[in-house]
């Protein structure tokens, strides 16, 4: 898979989220997608999904907990996970990770 | 001044100094220059330069002390300063920064 993304818009103002636990940057794609870029350190926190996700993980380490579901899986660097819509997750990082968050 | 870059690339992987407290990622523009948009979080650092830099601010507040200068200039979000190349600033930075750094 590439390591960039091209012909794109990117957003200047960075998301920073949970007191900064998450940080990401907006990219704009001419088909009128939009994927975030971004990092979460290690932290436990609660993620609200509107539209589906995929969660790429380009470096780093977490468990995750799908809404409605008991058990944890671990997911790492060179992995993906799908989110779905209007739902949640909890995340457990246990390595700062980095990320391309796919939408719709 | 725009609120994005259009037309751009940006590599996908995140770049992480200091433990955390800054994070960037890079976006090339067609004509071969780069910029880095990123966060810096409340911190005290020292960055090196090797091409001259302009960092503009979207938000936050720091003082900054140019190498080889005796004084400290504060600078917030709206506001931009210039850092000569091969040389090196520290940073305080007194609320989370959002930026975008222009090179050459």
């Amino acid at each position: 898979m590439s390591t960039q993304f091209d012909q794109v818009s990117v957003i200047k103002k960075a998301n920073i989220y949970f007191d900064g636990k998450c940080v990401s940057h907006t990219v704009l794609f001419a088909d009128g997608t939009k994927k975030t870029m971004g990092v979460i350190f290690p932290s436990s926190l609660t993620f609200n999904t509107g539209a589906p996700e995929v969660m790429e993980l380009n470096a780093g380490k977490c468990r995750i907990r799908l809404k409605g579901e008991e058990n944890w899986t671990t997911y790492e660097g060179g992995q993906s996970f799908d989110v779905p819509g209007n739902s949640s997750f909890d995340i457990e990082t246990l390595e700062t990770l980095d990320y391309v968050c796919h939408f719709g």
